[in-house]
Parts: structure tokens; sequence; C-alpha cells
């Protein structure tokens, strides 16, 4: 139920490739990404921080303003990706609220895994 | 503006001392809360991992199913918080879109600084 609007946003979606660099750490980029089709790694200096699969969520610092890219995106296979500014992120939320706890349960999981990683570094 | 639905829900704030704990890491909580008034401490294992000002969101592992609270929260002053369940997360965010993106954003904003924190350890 919940990825019903995404349905009617697939015209929207953009292809990638296995390879392409989706966003670079750093670049100033206002979308965050659904994950439609493949497999994206989420990279900070070389190191891979986050998997994202199929339904997944990445890419979110897009909706934080003036904010630039917090780490690398790419894709490892090809695939395709939905991008949702702030304006479509607010249409979206308005006509399917469990979106919006659908993102935060995935960010709120990154900010778990992410802790956790770190955790085991410095013991 | 975005603050408004909090304003309406303020006979729900529920008052903290200075030291309380506001909940521990482990714990089955199906809440998130908002700072209302007052200073919290996130701390995983004695390591203060973040601190939260007035306003700010915290806890929102409690919105993701059956997970366990990541961290632990103590109050380091008396102060307040709005605690928010799924219904009444939907409920805000229908009442106000803005609010997801204002929770997306500061979660997010802790993903780059574990991340942040975890790279200066392993460098």
């Amino acid at each position: 139920m919940q990825d019903a609007p995404l349905k009617h946003r697939k015209e929207q979606a953009r292809p990638f490739k296995k390879g392409d660099t989706i966003f670079l750490k750093g670049d100033l980029g206002n979308s965050m990404f659904v994950l439609l089709k493949g497999q994206v790694e989420i990279r900070l200096d070389d190191r891979v921080v986050d998997v994202v699969h199929e339904g997944g969520i990445f890419g979110e610092m897009g909706l934080v303003e003036n904010a630039p890219r917090a780490a690398t995106a790419v894709a490892v296979t090809n695939g395709a990706v939905l991008s949702i500014d702030e304006d479509q992120f607010i249409e979206l939320v308005q006509e399917q609220p469990f979106f919006a706890i659908k993102v935060v349960r995935q960010v709120a999981d990154r900010v778990r895994r992410a802790n956790a990683t770190h955790a085991v570094h410095v013991q």
C-alpha cells in the first residue's frame, strides 16, 4: 500500500548502469533517492558504509538545505532510482503519510548501524 | 509554522528532571521524542554519541517496529519531551507534512555525524 504513490511516478525513474556514480561526496544535491531496481553502495573515503537494496532509500542529506552529500553513492548493478526533492517529498507525504515513516525508519536504522560500527572500532 | 501542531499538543508534554533516564538501550519503546525544553544526552556504552537541544528529535528507533532502543537517553537538565508514536506521527504529518522533513533532516544529520566520527577513528 505504501508504495502506491511511487508507482504513479515511475515515469520519473532515472536508469543507471553498473559502475555509475549517482552522487559524489561534497556534491550539492537537493534530492533523496528511492532505489527502484538494482543495488547501490554508499562509500565514505573508499570504505563501504552501507549497501542499499531495492526499495531502499538513500541520499537523504539532499533534503537538508545547503548540505553537501556526506558520502558517495555508486551503482554496483544496473538499475533505476526515483529522485525526490523537498517539494516532491511533501507531496508524497501528503498523499501517503506512511512514506514518511518508511524514510524515518530506514534513516534511523542507518544511525544505529553507523554507531554500532563505530563502537566496534573504539572498544 | 512547522511547530504549530506541536503547540496544540503541549498538554501531552512529559516533564523530566536532570539525571532522569528517558529510555535505556535495549528497551522496547514505540515512540520518538521531540525535546520541548532542556538538554538530553544520547549515550552508547557510556560514550556520548549525541547531545539533543530544544526542538531536537531523538528516539526515532521507536518508530521502527520491534526494534529495541539503540542507545540510552539521559536528561542533563530539567525539561520536557513530547512523545510521538506511529499513529501520532502519521497524524502530525497529515496536518503538517513539513514535520516529516524536519525529522528526516535531523536523523540524516545524525547519520552524517556518526559516520564522520567513525572515519576519524579508522583513519
